[in-house]
Parts: structure tokens; C-alpha cells; sequence
């Protein structure tokens, strides 16, 4: 009955999807049809989101019979049982079975509730392969196994206590990581048993899975994969569109600290973006310049196949972002040239520190990529830049965009001498006294220099997002003041000192 | 001559209107008609917006005709002289004359400036009903009727003046106090006499009222109704549509103490939003999760009628917003359980202070809601998180949002604890010392900690609006920064104490 | 073959473009076909957005047939050899000649790369003269010719370096200037010879211009004419829809000195915009209220030719925007009346310096526009406001928004008078002692006060966009907070000489 009613709503439904005619004639697969006799009732949004998706519109079959540079799917060949239906519930929730520790017995199926990039890897292994070299696929372990970082998070999203020496910071609970710095890294997630659960259809059993829920872009998964493909394209629709649209990177984006979004909102790209975007086509593979859309968004630049108005390809699909970014322009705490491996917690600085700069802005070379790297990833990028731009005018701009990654990292430099003598001078505890550098007061004005006001600078230049940004909104304005306002404590704490002969400013907690 | 001129602006015109063909059927009062004689040329952004709205392109009979879940009026009946025409000018403009202290005479008519919920609710009852017991409709008597927020008001809006012994801050102008806080929470109106005026159409009275122009949520009428339904239901197209897009909820729920649209623009559910939304339907009534949206609006968790793609109600129409919500993230100054009474100004800690919570974070349980209470407006708003999600998703979300607000919580606690050792020291003079406990500078620095950025931390943790706003953007960043520096200046203070031996930190001024 | 390439690739695109079956008919000009033969291949951005353009659908003949009000051209006529074909690449990129100093040989023409607003002149030489009134077309001289901005600059974006006494700033880096201050203000461009470049096409000559690439509203072109036409109508669909949108102004009017932008989008009718903007028309001209739009833009207020239902004109078309504005809210560093010359570098105050008050707020009245062109002006803005809402609305905005003036003003003469007991008891070098005012820590906190946290607040109040810009997000929470600040700063100062008796509290470099 239930499955019957399913049919009336499907069925019944699919004039209300531009399209559909065509899609009712896509197969579904008799086990996604039993997952959908359920799921249609009990979980109404993700699967009318579903059936909005080219998932639900197209095969693989046809999918693999779309000419080169307008397949979507990369794979030479994709099994046979999955070809001729729908990519529905379970052809994804049940793929590879053996290998996610969540798969659980559900009615007939062996269902896992985490899809991982592996399982996506089916139809799209050049992509997932491809991401698997971005640097985000290792969000988690970049950050949760560089001992420095642990400091970092500790002084920012660790729980606070009062100790007779002052406030210290222990390491945050599980809960803050995950909708904090993990929720944008990815957590790792850790399968803990079944649960049994009342449920309409009476007693279920259901995975338990620590660090769940979480899309986060390195998400360690249940099959040992990493990274999430729902982090950019959301379920249950993966819609190119979206992934396309600003919105998405706005998601992990747009804080002082990154923020792309912002500065690209109040861009010339981003102005004419949000007044023409309903006259674009976000959906067509390839994109083509000009006629499919006017001005880039993020994905653009940094990720979609583009090609001309010959139909002459301007730039491949990447899903390994930085081929085309020389720089990382994230102060760490200075602006580097980019890794070469997405793994970073090999990194060492001169120092022996986990860093790809020493604290006097020497870049960590040997883990960086070499100029001629830059060079050729400086071409790949502007390539894209000079379908609407001439040479001078992009040549204009990354010239200053250089200068302006050198004068940031001078401004990083010359806060972290203050630092820097503000720990020789005991007034506050860094590394050499074994203490986190970043805990204390004076600490996070200097943190304030690099991480929020030097990447905000960095991000108005790189995009051509200029005024504000690059001012008053986070910019120059605030940097220059921090610095001064580190020069002033300094001194103020000199005077005091020596009013005060032998004083110690704070007993330090570690 | 002019009404036949407006016959034909107003017919010549229909054509521009989608669906209008069947509007020029509905006939207009003709107290309405004299109205749009003269204000379809004086006020033509007004009377064009009202021709586009459902007031003027349904009759309350067919309203009152629709099916149950369909129904947009909820009155049982209708006044017999409202039932056959649009709802225009006239027919809200002077309903209940004899209420409203603005009543003026105009032309023939007996017209007041001011339509109030009691006006709205001859046709919506339920709804007005629903709204008196939000606690929005008493958002400016919960605010001008507390002598501690007073203080804080002072503090921050107040007008500054320098005595001998510092900075001093008299109570706000009207004028200021109007566009500040009383623009969200609402302006008590006052009516002031009749004022002659020269007008294109000779002298003529209108009235004089304190505290206009104003559309606050918590307006004190001049019927001593409360609230303003166009707050939300924009004038004159009084669009549902509006109500439901999150920008209407932005116009005061965007800064840091209250940053709930920055959150969900940058959320997942906003991404979808900004990316989907021209597909969706803002007008459906009962509207469908999966049919109409795929990602929930402010008015979809909060306010909405939702039915599932069966038709069954997921959740029902409230216009008394905390029926879904079991805790009031706003922290004054601590996280609580919502107030039973959506007046609070009754409520009294167990210091006396006409707070929520103590100052050591016990709430003052007997007027905040049990946890059984609790616990069905949880269940109440999860059932609308259930159909996208499962019961693990929507657990796992919910336990982080409960540890978020403990953990900060507890970081107000612990900066409170520093702020009172400050007090009890005498660096600063608080509540006992009769002084203002918010205008000194250390003391606007403890205010930063829990009225923007645990706050902050706390929406992004509800929404699951995740990174940015959780850490770096007004986020724990920011709030461990303040709770270290008031740390810092008390140690200051300390030391300059035992520099100094006998010396006042401040004069303090009342 | 190019050629022919170009042509099928013209005629093939146009089913794109929504009403090219008339635009086929447009005639292109030889020269510009040549352009093309190449450029749509080269850079197929800008080709394709221009032929979206009116520039490339409509010829000037049939714009100069357009009825009075419909005109978008201004000239009584158009040179003949422009009247029958498209406005295309060759008719502004060759226009003038000998006027350019960046003209070059290309191909077989003369080309400029910098189109100004001279050669705009052409078909629109009102615009253009009203915009040579416009105070932004002096943007660049009035902040470059100023020599206490150049301080502030300097102590803003200059570059650091480390003396014995502490930070000092040099002046900025060019390339620092055109990606801060100047990217909106426009930069100085100055052709420096040609460059010969390796291109597809063999070698080619192309000029070097410093400056470039930038498009800021008071640049000085290479004709030296002044501004960018190209700052609102983005080349090269100079769309009148985009110069309509908000976005177009947020590209310079976002930051916290000037959030006109984020101020409109929080307000009333920023929601009003944001939901209904689908249905608005944003290329009706002349536009009239209420039928092609309900709510009002930037464009709306400052710009546009408005008309209501009747047709009768609202308000005239203006490109010198203060044409509409009374009052001047940036603060330099009071808000005041507008200057009556927009080259405001020779405005000097009662103490001589070039700013429009006096430290005390008294302003330089002669220099600035009298009370009846006040009143004029304001009735010239509140007819737009009175299209939509009545006298006492009006008046009760506009007295608040006075108060909110006078109030702010007093906020920053009493800040500034706590600065002058800072510089006169010497605690920190300002003018006086021939120091940059604005570059040490605590100037930088008095900076705060008018050149943030008061203009914030003045534009929350301007635009009635109410709560939260005028109180926690950069309004006057913040602006209060650091107004006693630095009071108290002041006071640490007195305490800590009393106790180091001769001790200089900063050696200050210049």
C-alpha cells in the first residue's frame, strides 16, 4: 500500500520538475525503489531533492555517452548492473559494502550511511582522484596532527578554567571541534556499534558513528577515505549549479581569517554576479566564456572545465585547486609559495617547527613548490583571466597583488620581532619557555596581525576585491594598528618593569 | 475627473500585474475607491504594492472558502461588510475608529494612521492571537520596563557628557532611542494633538504622533495593542512570500548580539537557499517540505505551517515564535530556558535583579519553562529537521548545540567571575556601588564577552552554521580574546595598585 | 578565415541573446568588425557582454528618436559617422585620437586603451557634465592634493619599518595605493612609452600605463579628464540594470566607514529589493515608481529620472549626486553641510587646515553649501520618499536623522577634545608638535570614533536602516566603548607619570 501510494506521489509529482517527461522514463533500480517506499514519506525533503538531481534524470549509460568535454562522468567504464537506472538511494548507500565500517543490515540491505569519495569514485575516479592531491582532502590531519596547530586551537576553542595563576585552556571537547575548526576541516568519523531504535516501522538498528554529522572537506571516513564531495555539492541534489555559485565556498569562506566570500561579493566579478546570475547558465559542461556566463565565480577560477566561444578549452577541470594558485596566500603565519604534497604535517621550517615559514618569513623550500611551478600554475590561471582582460591590465594586477604578499609578509615580520622581544623580554611566554604562544593576552594582538587582518589584506588583493577590504573592513587599517598597539604594550610594560624592579608580569600556565 | 483618471491608471495598469485578468473582477469598497482617487497619485509606490498583494486580488469570502491546511484567514466569520471586496485602504485604515487614538477626520472618512494586530485580527485571530503571546510583542515594555537594561541602554546609547570626573552618559534622546533599540523592539506611539498642513488639495488636519514613523516588533499602539504585523508582512503587499525570505528576519537579527541571518547565509541550509531559491514557491499555503523548498527558510523552522509530500502536517502555524525553541540563546547574560510569560519583566533572579539568570548562571527557574515543556518544543522543531535528516543526524546536531551552550555558559561565567573580582576590588564600581555596572571601559569589555561573542558562538552552534561565525567571524576567537584582556587588566590594575598605595582608580559618576 | 569564423560565430550565438532578432538588423561598423575578428576569439568575455549591450542592439539614431523622458542619450546630436551603426569597439576605442596619451597604431587603426568620460561625452554629454560636478570625479586630487589625508594615509597603508624610536610609516607603495584608497578613488594613470609583446599574431606594440588597471570614480584619465564611467556602468554591458543594483555601489560603500551597502541591505527596503527584485524592471527609463519597482535602490534615491503613474517626473536624472543630499554624514571629522565646489582641496577651516569643520566641529561655512540650498536639496531627495509615504513619516525620519547628526558630532568633539588633553599633556605628538596625528596607538583609537563607529552610525540613521548598525555592528556600542577607552587611556598616562616623574611617554618620529 505504502508502495503503491509511493507510486502516486512519484508519479504524480513529476510535472512539478522542468523536465520530467523525459525522466519518467528513467529506471529506477528495484532496491532504490524500496528504499524510496519509505524514504519518500519519512524523509520528504532529501528525496524530492533527489529527484531534482541529473542523478535521478540521466544514466551512466548516457552519462558515458556524452561527447569528451561535456561528460560528467570520468570513469572509462562503470559496472554493468549499475548502467541503465537511475543513480538512486541504493546505488550509493550500498556500494562497497565490505568496506565501510557503518554498513548495517537494513530491511533486505546492506546499507552504509556515510558516502565517501571512494564510493563516488565509481563514475567520477578522475575527480576524486584529483582531489584526493587537494590539499583540503587533508583539512583533518593538516590540522588535528601538527603539534603547533594543537596549540592554536587549544588557545581559541579550548575550555577555559580558572587556575590560581590564571585562565588556562585545555583542549576543547569533541563537540566544539566538530562545529568549529572540524566542521569546515572535517571530523574523523568513528563507527561505535548499533543503536536500536522505536521507530514507526517498529525496533531498527542504526550505526552510532562518532563525529557525525559533518561534510567538512577532509572528513576522515568510515572506509578510511578522506574528504567529503557533499561539501561542495550537497546532497541529495549535487547540483553542478551550486558548486558553481559562491554560496557554497561562502560556507567555509567568508571570516576574517578567509574571507573570499566577502571580498568577492563587493568585487566587480561579484557585482556582476549578483545582477546578472539569473541570466547565466550555471549548469553547462563545458562552460563556455562569455556566452554561458559573463564574470567568474569562485569555481571559475579555481576548479571548472572552461572553454572559448570556439569551443577551444581556456582550462581543464581541476579538483586539485592549487594547480592553479602559486601562492597560498593563508599566512602560516607568513604568505608561501603552495605545498607540494596536500600532506603538510611533514613540513618542517629551519626552526624544526611545523610550519612552510620560519618565524622571520623564510619559507620551508624543500616542502614548497620551486618558481618554475609557479610559474606554470601563474599561466594556468590567468589564462582564464585574459578572456576578459589583456595582458597589461593582468600583468597590472598581479604585480601588485606580489607587492602586496611581500608587504604583508614585512608587516608579519616586523609584529613577530615585537613579539619576539616581548618573549626575550619575559613579558610574555612563548616557545622558548615551553609555553603556548598563543594563549596570552598580547599573544592573540599579534595572531590578530597574521591570521585575521594579513589574510584579509591578501585576500582584497588577490581578487581584485580592493577598497575596503583592503582598509576598513578588516585590512591595512586593523593591521596597522595591532602592530603599533603590540609596540605600545611592549613599552608600557618596560615602564612598568622598571618602576617595579624585580616583578614577574605572569606566572604562565602551561 | 480625478477618480476617472484613477479608473484608468488603475485599469489601464492591471495588465501588469501577473494573474490580473481575475483581479479586475474583484471589486473595491467604494470608501476604498475615494481613498485611491487621491492616493494612487500622491502615494503611487504604496497603492501600486497594495495592487500586487492578495488584499486587493481575493475577497475575505473566497478566502474564508479555502480548504482547512490552505487557509490564510482563520477567523470563523467575517463582518458581512468586508466579505465581498478587496481588502484596500479603507477597510483597515478605519476599522475600529473609535479605538484608536489617532482617528482623524478625513475627507468623509474617520481614517487612523496606524493598523494595529486588533485591526489585523478581524480576519486573523489566530494568528494575533498567537502573536500577543510571542514574547516579540513585548519587546519594548521587556526592555523599557527593566531598570537594569536601562542602565545598559544608558551605557550604550545614552548621550555623553564630561563632568570633572569622566565621561557621563544621560539617558538617550527619542530620537536616538527610536532608531536604535526601540527600531526592532518598537516604539511606544503617542498621540499628540492635529496638525494643520497645506496639501495640493488645501488645508487639511493630520495627526501628530511621538514615536513615528515605527514598525518594531513590540510597538505600543494607539489601540494599547502591541506589535506590528508589518514588521515582518511588509506594507501594502503584505506578502507572504517576504515573511518567508530571510532578508524581512535581517532587518534585526544581522548584528553581532543577534547575527542570525550572517549565520544562515553562510549555513548549508542558506547556500541552498541563495542557490535554489528562484525555483521554490514562497506562496504555497500549506507549504510542502520537498515540493515547494529543499532547504529550510527562518520561517520554515520558526513560524510555518509545513505539511510532507503525503499532505500530513509535519508542523503547525505559529505566530508565537518559541513554541519550537526550548532555549533562548540570547544570553542576559546567560543562555536560558525560555520565560513562560512573554512579559518579562516580572521575572527576578535569585539576587532580585530582573534577570533571567543569575550572575553565577543559575536560571530563575520558577519563570522559565520546565524541562517536559522543553522537551516537546524540541521535539516540535526536530520533527521538521526529520524530514531531511535522520534521528542520528539530528541527535548528533543536537548535543553539540546543548555542549555549546553550557561551554559558553560557562566562559560568561567565568569572565563574570573575573568582572566581579574587579568590582569587589575596586577598579571598577558595579551594581554595589550604585553605579552603572556597564559604562566603564573594562566593563564594556565584559559586555563583549557574553552579549556579542558567546552569543554569536551560540547562534552558529543552533544553526549549525558552523566555522566561521563559531570561531574567527565575532566568534570563540574573539570571546576568549576578551576573557584573557579583562584577565590582564585586573592584573594591571593590581599591579598599579601596589605601585601607587593610596589612590582611586575612578571617580565614579552615577 | 578569422573573419568568416567571427561571422559564424556572431550569427550562430545570436538565438542567445533574448530579442537579437532585431539586434541582427544593427549594422556594425568596419572598423569595429575588424576588432572583432580577432577579440571575439581573444577575448571572449568582453565580446559577448558587449553584445548584450544597448550599445550593441540599438544604433544612436534610434536613441535619439526615443521620447524626451526615454532618452538615454543627452546630446542634440551625434556625429553622422556614428548615427547608423552599433556603438561598438571601435567607436569609443578610437574616438579622439589625439587626446589620448596611451593612443597607439593597432593593427590599422588608432587605439586608446583608456576610454574617459570625454569620449562618453559624445552621446551623453550631461552625464557627463553633471558628473564633473560630482564631488567622486575629484575623488582622486581631493585625497591625493590633501595634506592631512596624506598623513592618514600614510599612518593607514604606508609602509612600516623599524627606527630606534618605534614603528614608523613611510608613504605607501603605489602599487599599495591602487589596490586601497585609490582603487575607489581612481589612481593618477600616466602613459610611459610602448612595449612591444610576443603575441599570436606575430609582435605587437602596446602602451605602458602606469596606474593601470584601475577604475575608480575620480580617476585621472589619459586625456585628463577625470573619473570612470566604467566605476557603475561596467564595461562593457554598460548596463543601466547593474548602475541600478545595490552591488554596483557596494564595491566601494561596504567597509565600516562607509556601509552604505550593508546598512541598505538590513533595512526595510533592502528586504523589499532582495525578495522582490525578480519581478522589478531595472531598464524601464524613464522609472516609475510603484510599476517597476516598490522599493527603493541606491540609483533610486541619488540618480535615477523617477516618474510616477501619472508619468509626471519625480525627479530629475542627476550624475552629481549631491544634487539630492543636504548634508555630507562622512565626517572630516564632522558631518556637514555638502561643499558647494566638489575640488574640495581648497577648503581650509578657521585653523587653516584643509578639512571641511574645524577641530571643534565649527564648520568651514563658506566653503560649504547655505541653509536655502539645504532645503532645496532636501525637498528635491523627500519628493522620492513622499512617493511612498506621507509628510509625518518623512519629517519623523528626517528629525530623527538630523538628531542622530547633531549627536554623532558631539560623540566626536568630545573623543577629539580627550585627544587634545592627550596631545597637549604630551602623551602623544600631534599636529602641535609636527607629528602625524593619526599614526600612534591611541590617535588610531580616536580615528576609530569618527572615522568608523560615527559614520556607521550616521548611515544606519540616513538610510533608516535602523537596529543593529546603529548599536553592536560597528554603531554606537562601539563608538561609545572606545570614546571611554579613551578617557581611560588617558587617565593610565597621568597615573603612571605621576609615578615616574620625568620620563617621555614616547620618543615620536615623523
Amino acid at each position: 500500500m505504502k508502495r503503491l501510494l509511493w507510486g502516486i506521489v512519484f508519479f504524480g509529482s513529476l510535472w512539478l520538475v522542468p523536465g520530467t517527461f523525459a525522466a519518467a522514463q528513467i529506471p529506477v533500480s528495484e532496491a532504490t525503489e524500496t528504499c524510496l517506499d519509505c524514504h519518500a514519506t519519512i524523509h520528504p525533503g532529501i528525496v524530492a531533492d533527489w529527484k531534482q538531481s541529473r542523478h535521478a534524470q540521466t544514466t551512466p549509460k548516457a552519462a558515458l555517452a556524452a561527447k569528451p568535454l561535456a561528460r560528467k562522468v570520468s570513469a572509462q567504464s562503470i559496472p554493468e548492473n549499475l548502467l541503465n537506472q537511475a543513480v538512486g538511494c541504493a546505488e550509493c548507500h550500498t556500494l562497497r559494502p565490505k568496506a565501510h565500517a557503518d554498513t548495517f543490515d537494513h530491511d533486505e540491505f546492506k546499507v552504509h550511511v556515510v558516502v565517501s569519495p571512494k564510493d563516488c569514485a565509481t563514475c567520477h575516479p578522475v575527480e576524486a582522484d584529483q582531489y584526493s592531491q587537494n590539499i583540503m582532502s587533508h583539512a583533518w590531519g593538516n590540522l588535528a596532527n601538527n603539534s603547533l596547530y594543537a596549540q592554536l586551537q587549544r588557545a581559541i576553542i579550548g575550555t577555559p578554567e580558572v587556575l590560581p595563576t590564571g585562565l588556562n585552556f585545555k583542549p576543547a571537547s569533541p563537540a566544539t571541534q566538530a562545529e568549529t575548526c572540524y566542521y569546515c576541516h572535517g571530523t574523523r568519523l568513528e563507527f561505535k556499534g548499533l543503536q536500536t531504535r522505536e521507530t514507526d516501522l517498529g525496533e531498527m538498528d542504526f550505526p552510532v558513528i562518532d563525529g557525525w554529522p559533518n561534510q567538512g572537506v577532509g572528513r576522515i571516513n568510515l572506509d578510511n577515505s578522506r574528504g567529503s564531495c557533499a561539501a561542495c555539492h550537497t546532497r541529495h541534489s549535487f547540483s553542478i549549479e551550486m558548486a558553481r555559485k559562491p554560496y557554497t565556498c561562502k560556507e567555509c569562506h567568508v571570516g576574517p581569517d578567509v574571507p573570499a566570500f566577502k571580498v568577492y561579493a563587493s568585487s566587480k566579478h561579484g557585482n556582476i554576479f549578483s545582477t546578472m546570475k539569473q541570466k547565466w547558465d550555471f549548469k553547462a559542461v563545458p562552460w563556455t566564456v562569455g556566452q554561458d556566463f559573463t564574470a567568474p565565480t569562485c569555481a571559475t577560477c579555481h576548479i571548472s572545465l572552461l572553454v572559448d566561444s570556439d569551443g577551444e578549452v581556456v582550462a581543464e577541470r581541476t579538483h586539485q585547486m592549487n594547480t592553479r594558485l602559486p601562492w597560498r596566500i593563508f599566512g602560516l603565519p607568513y604568505a608561501h609559495a603552495h605545498p607540494i604534497n596536500p600532506d603538510t604535517t611533514t613540513i618542517r621550517n629551519k626552526s624544526g617547527l611545523p610550519l612552510p615559514t620560519d618565524l622571520d618569513g623564510t619559507p620551508a623550500a624543500r616542502f614548497l613548490i620551486d618558481a618554475a611551478t609557479r610559474a606554470e600554475r601563474q599561466e594556468t590561471l590567468q589564462a582564464i583571466c585574459l578572456q576578459c582582460h589583456d595582458q597589461s591590465w593582468v600583468q597590472g594586477h598581479w604585480r601588485r597583488f606580489e607587492k602586496t604578499l611581500q608587504e604583508t609578509n614585512n608587516d608579519t615580520l616586523l609584529a613577530t620581532q615585537t613579539m619576539q622581544r616581548i618573549w626575550s623580554q619575559g613579558f610574555a611566554q612563548g616557545l622558548a619557555s615551553k609555553a603556548n604562544p598563543f594563549d596570552e593576552a598580547v599573544e592573540r594582538r599579534w595572531l590578530d596581525t597574521w591570521l585575521l587582518y594579513a589574510n584579509t589584506t591578501r585576500f582584497a588583493s588577490a581578487m581584485a576585491g580592493g577598497g575596503d577590504y583592503g582598509v576598513y573592513a578588516d585590512g591595512r587599517y586593523h593591521l596597522r594598528k595591532r602592530m603599533v598597539e603590540l609596540e605600545e604594550w611592549l613599552r608600557l610594560q618596560v615602564k612598568l618593569k622598571a618602576a617595579h624592579a624585580p616583578s614577574s608580569s605572569k606566572s604562565k600556565t602551561k
